[in-house]
């Protein structure tokens, strides 16, 4: 089951994280672009695609023997239409090929016949007259529960069908969300009564470290509603957003995982892919991008493992 | 304001619906297809990809004189993977070169540099190099609250600064929308409360109709749920679906219109894009679909005008 392995990669690499890869045009070293504009004929969205795939690509070569998975966030792509969505597929399909699992971060949504679409692209197998292939073949997908059970149950089909997970929206790592997954229904938050459905949802599936691959996104910035959550979702593997740049401490996220040391795995998207041109901008060229990921991944490793069992 | 563009439009056409371009391989004729897995050598995404584009523009070259605006429900072109994201650029770029509103049905929501990436894509321009230019330039995105307020802020940011407007989920069209949109908070459903959040969103970007930009997703499904959010928004736009193939009838919805008949675009897609293999497959050959369509846009125009005011 993806749950398992994916666990038992984090233990064999002692790293329970995830490098986002938001490859804002902003953190591509001016090499590679001016490589791509000069490739592809200007400023154009083919250049800028050519240019996230080729760093994205020189940030896996260096990670991928110590950290266990990338979050690819599709909006990173998307913003350079059909060019930016192939270079996301490229990046899915090279971070598989190094044996790093991979979580597409699209939180999508929606009523049951799209979400089937959805699913069938992300995690499954798309039908075109009588062949059927994978497109993006993803190890999970990010997905959004406003608009319910239905909207949840093409996904979870898919994952039972193809060996894949989800990690749904509980409580997110923004300021703001407390606007609504914070509201009180008799006493109880909406992250908790979010929290209890996806624990409920995976209960059918769980593996032999007792998660299931129904997983759930709560953010490291709210450490007393993420001890809660383990409380009531003892079952659910968490992806954990937020550490790092947006101010969410290994301390703070240490009360997702269990006395075992195992529950939760935790992102992080600038404070590695950007540290050559920040926290490291002393110790690494704009060439060296990829090693100085490496270092930052690393210490977010250290860091984590420190505070946790 | 593009509000008010869609409004003249809709008072213009007397007409206030939307067609769902969500065409599924299954909607599209089979002699469309033979012609692009000819063209494009097999069962392949770029045949698929060029057949629903076809199938699109053959729609929209039907209806563009009597329907207002189309809706592309991105899930069935991102299944495609890139040449369906090709595809769906090119929907969009031709329902506006024939003077069409496009809501580009996306339901994204994430925090907000994620979230400024996906406004910039669907609704205003992006910077590459010194160069800055639209990807899909729709008038219209649907967006998902669950994220909170800074997760819609970058969103409104980009309809002030490129005229464009939104449609935020609120209550959708599906049977299992109540599993978290009616929670109850003092007796009050989540829904009125990011109903009320939407209102007020809204509150200084009123058009000359007395609507803001800053719309709703409403579903035709529940009357009196509609019927009570058109009560607490009453300067808030609604896009409803749920009409036809989901259950809704023109009775149900004309709650959401006020007594100038105004206030709301009434969404259908299969009963539009299908209907050649549906409801009037005695009347329409396969090569007429898009003459079908129109036949069916035009039942269902009269169907809502004869309930609204």
């Amino acid at each position: 089951m993806v749950i398992d392995k994916l666990l038992e990669k984090i233990i064999e690499l002692k790293n329970p994280s995830v490098v986002g890869l938001d490859p804002k045009l902003d953190f591509v070293p001016a090499h590679i672009l001016k490589e791509m504009f000069e490739a592809h004929g200007g400023h154009n969205s083919k250049a800028a695609a050519e240019a996230i795939l080729k760093f994205n690509m020189e940030i896996i070569d260096e990670i991928y023997d110590i950290v266990p998975a990338v979050k690819p966030q599709v909006a990173m792509y998307e913003m350079f239409g059909p060019d930016g969505f192939g270079a996301y597929l490229k990046t899915v399909e090279y971070a598989k090929s190094k044996g790093m699992f991979v979580i597409v971060d699209v939180k999508r949504g929606d009523i049951a016949s799209t979400g089937e679409a959805y699913a069938k692209a992300f995690l499954g197998k798309v039908k075109i007259g009588d062949e059927e292939n994978t497109v993006f073949d993803a190890d999970f997908a990010t997905i959004n529960p406003y608009l319910g059970q239905d909207s949840i149950e093409p996904f979870i089909d898919e994952c039972k069908a193809n060996d894949k997970g989800l990690f749904i929206l509980v409580k997110t790592s923004n300021a703001g969300s407390g606007m609504l997954q914070d509201i009180l229904s008799d006493g109880k938050p909406i992250y908790e009564i979010v929290g209890s459905y996806v624990e409920s949802w995976g209960a059918e599936m769980r593996g032999k470290h007792g998660f299931s691959p129904i997983g759930a996104v709560v953010g490291a910035t709210h450490k007393e509603q993420a001890k809660r959550l383990r409380e009531i979702m003892p079952h659910t593997f968490m992806l954990v957003p937020g550490y790092g740049a947006q101010g969410g401490t290994a301390e703070d996220l240490s009360v997702c995982f269990n006395s075992e040391g195992l529950g939760a795995i935790v992102n992080s998207s600038r404070g590695i892919i950007a540290a050559y041109k920040n926290k490291y901008k002393n110790d690494f060229t704009p060439q060296e991008h990829g090693k100085a990921a490496r270092a930052a991944a690393i210490e977010m490793r250290d860091d984590i493992m420190g505070h946790i069992k």
